[in-house]
């Protein structure tokens, strides 16, 4: 499992854990048991300890885990610690609200760039980020070597751009829009965050 | 399976297909194969053919499915000709950007309310609806019975204000923040978006 892949619903689980345990200590927890784990994220402690241990095995029987340990042991395996420069296209009402929003610094990430089309948010300053003109995105790109990108544009739009971005060097997307990249970047990493199906499966559930 | 509940992963794929289909149906295509849907989805034809067949076995031999009654059928499983009303709370950025952007018409939603509890944002307008101080909350419900609420407030407020909407008859929650509603709310509906999630998540698959 150590350098194996790991399972989109395990690293799931790993960023609960990792969120849970930076909350806890930066008010001082020094350790913690599988149990208080358990209680705090809702898995089972067996679930909790067979995800721990399958990458080291760093918890203790009858002490429990080492908090700052285990943050800076997930923390590895999430590449939290990792440098990663991101970009965001479309500064609309979404993107603009995505940009102040998203907790890029505490995920490992900077946000390096904004970029729009319209000349009537070129120049405004998101996040101590000026919006530049979707036109200067390959110069941007070349000096500074984006390897993320956030789109938050039309779904039309989403074909051309990232063709584009990928040839600049973007390896990773966070999708906003409705259009389904796995179809034409089947190679490329991409997490969609889909308002759409969260409507729809939630009006489902009402129903059931 | 017609009258049972289904999986989270059949409801994604169905309200990809229904997604799909609105789309076709409105440059006035008739009827589609379940190739057709496996090439524009990602997903495989035998896939397709399983889960539209299961819920009472619309297609036609050679012919196809016609596009209308499949999206008044899956439609209907997705309850999405039934009217929900929505009410949001904190319309700080984030939650002026959710306000604006959700399609709810189109998932049969509607957004009737907007809470906030800063005086500065209340009395404005967002969406053709006006913010209101929070306070306002329990004769607004009263009055006017939100099924759902879409909750883009500080993680630290959710058990005080969910604890108070669910008295007041709100049965679902679309859940931008990074609390964990699981653990108090078991039983009622929720969607998550956690945009933390998707950062590390990608953050991992760079690595991969």
């Amino acid at each position: 499992m150590k350098n194996g892949v790991i399972s989109s619903q395990v690293i799931k689980r790993l960023s609960k854990y990792y969120r849970l345990l930076s909350d806890l200590s930066a008010v001082g927890v020094k350790k913690i048991s599988s149990k208080t784990i358990a209680e705090k994220t809702g898995f089972t402690a067996s679930q909790i300890r067979q995800d721990l241990n399958a990458f080291g095995g760093f918890g203790q029987q009858g002490y429990g885990y080492n908090t700052d340990i285990l943050i800076c042991e997930i923390g590895q395996i999430l590449r939290i610690n990792t440098h990663k420069k991101a970009i965001l296209i479309g500064v609309g009402n979404l993107g603009r609200a995505v940009a102040l929003h998203l907790e890029f610094e505490a995920s490992g990430y900077s946000l390096i760039g904004l970029f729009d089309k319209k000349e009537s948010v070129t120049g405004t300053v998101v996040r101590n980020t000026p919006v530049r003109h979707i036109s200067r995105l390959d110069e941007f790109c070349r000096e500074n070597r984006p390897e993320v990108a956030i789109l938050c544009i039309p779904k039309e739009e989403v074909p051309i751009i990232a063709d584009h971005l990928i040839r600049l060097g973007v390896k990773g997307f966070i999708n906003f829009t409705q259009y389904d990249m796995s179809l034409r970047y089947g190679s490329v990493a991409v997490e969609n965050i889909n308002f759409w199906d969260s409507l729809t499966t939630l009006s489902y559930k009402l129903g059931e």
